[in-house]
């Protein structure tokens, strides 16, 4: 392979097959991969299967605790794991800016790899664009994933009053650390992303028989995000107490600078999961297992409903609103 | 909604909302979508899928006979089509340059819209990303999709002695109309893309009982890269008499100005089918309801194992090889 990837390489000839076979199959070797057809053959053994997509456009490729590559492969792994379900096939289609860096490519695939494992997934059909410089910054990726249902129902129509809210670890850091990595701001302690497959937490819920009511994870928009949407769609309120929520210093010294606060940042491995009281105590241990800030947050009321409340330990109330503006993109 | 696309339209928050709300799910509108859970909750009757993955990059966006919407629709619905399988659920990931026009959108929309209807497919699961102006040109699509297996067992290794080679239509429209709407080309003629879905004639072919051996849309590489494809995969020679290869005069005028042979050209509702001879004249038969240029280009054999063999009509031979080198970028 030459030292960078060239227009050639997208060409659907001889040179693209060059790519696909030395970088991509080489990592994701699998019999399904290897028939190299149109689309890919699978068994389903269930009749009812999740899907989900995602697009990867993170600045910069590479950050403390990540880098595209594992991104995109928790990113809609995480998706699927929210549904319950164990993320089983998924496609890996990249578009690539003529003369990026083939190691790079190669290491980026690497992780990759490395995170399929971890969901025990594999990618089943890829796609490879190269497009003229400039077309593109670098390298996007888009992942689309199916994954099989193991504890059907969870959905966010279904919170009722009553009901505990979860956080599954400290919140903020995707957002906090890309923001780091992006302006140069090296801190004394080294502030990492959360970006983690979530898959082994879900399983070690059910395995116990935590009945998940909502799951998900806290992507772009962070948890006030999910808050939101699940006091919209439910027609619940949901009350937190503000000085539960886990945030490092870390996060809380970068959410100084950029004037944000840690519930409107980007999460890529921490979410929010919504259980019955009786099943608090139980679904805690075994997020702690994980992550010892795991912690329950809030209740469902209906205080005042499609609303979430923030409960200061001063006593005082406030909204937290969906977030607004332009937050930070490229986040993921 | 702004005449044009924000930062602020892939915050995760109020106004992405506003973005998928306004233009996503008006026009892909359908129960399962419309959950907007993390992953979305398929029924899959049968115990065997196909899927597959394409992201589209194609410049202009909007070109003779089509769009990129039409192209990302056509394109995946096309690759589950070729394994025989009638395409299902889609997902749409999109990623917009800051400042993209809000009417572009919805045009590109609308197009998707449209061709997923003559597929009987639906969108079931989207991802909208915004990034800022010059880190994407204009806007690419993603679309990923799974089908069901109509008449298994269809596959590129499968090509035997004897077996006829079949197109389905005049080759090379789509690189030729891209390349002379990118170079402002206007021809007398009225030269279009042949970019189409091709599910209703792959339908067709099964229904009157047409065992399909082998079938492949010849886009990127086009119809040279099918059959080399095809001759190494199965290790047969595949020999094409070149005079019964249909080209339009347009595509005919485009190649002599572009240096390129129309065997090379992308295209993007155009097959190559490899069936028994017992089959050919009912698929001929068929395909010609559909496009009167259809016709049987060659046979294969054992002259050469793993090669594809140019018979001209003066006897001579020569060679067909994987194309090589930058042929179009962006054609897809």
């Amino acid at each position: 392979m030459n030292k960078t990837i060239t227009i050639a390489h997208g060409n659907g000839g001889e040179e693209n097959n060059e790519l696909i076979t030395s970088i991509f199959y080489k990592h994701f070797k699998n019999d399904i991969l290897s028939k190299s057809e149109d689309a890919a053959v699978l068994g389903v053994p269930h009749d009812s299967i999740v899907m989900t997509t995602d697009s990867f456009t993170v600045s910069p490729l590479f950050f403390p605790g990540g880098d595209i590559g594992k991104l995109a492969v928790c990113g809609t792994c995480n998706d699927i794991a929210m549904m319950g379900a164990q993320p089983k096939y998924l496609t890996c289609s990249v578009i690539i800016e003529e003369g990026f860096s083939t190691r790079e490519l190669e290491k980026i695939v690497r992780s990759m790899k490395k995170e399929l494992e971890l969901n025990n997934a594999m990618i089943v059909s890829g796609d490879t664009k190269v497009v003229p410089k400039g077309s593109v910054d670098k390298l996007f990726i888009n992942t689309t994933g199916i994954g099989e249902i193991m504890q059907p129902g969870i959905s966010a129509h279904n919170l009722k009053e009553g009901m505990r809210v979860i956080v599954s670890r400290d919140i903020g850091r995707h957002g906090a650390a890309i923001f780091a990595a992006r302006e140069g701001i090296t801190l004394e302690s080294s502030l990492e992303t959360d970006c983690a497959s979530l898959y082994p937490q879900v399983k070690a819920l059910i395995d116990v028989g935590v009945k998940i009511v909502a799951m998900r994870d806290a992507t772009r928009g962070g948890v006030a995000a999910v808050l939101n949407e699940w006091a919209k769609t439910s027609e619940v309120c949901i009350e937190i107490e503000e000085e539960k929520i886990p945030v490092s210093e870390e996060v809380r010294g970068i959410c100084e600078m950029l004037g944000f606060e840690a519930v409107n940042l980007a999460n890529e491995g921490t979410f929010v999961l919504a259980i019955l009281p009786e099943d608090e105590h139980k679904a805690i241990e075994v997020l702690q297992q994980f992550n010892t800030d795991a912690t329950a947050i809030g209740t469902v009321t209906h205080q005042h409903d499609g609303k979430v409340i923030l409960n200061s330990s001063w006593g005082t109330k406030r909204f937290l609103d969906l977030p607004t503006g332009e937050l930070l993109p490229r986040i993921c």
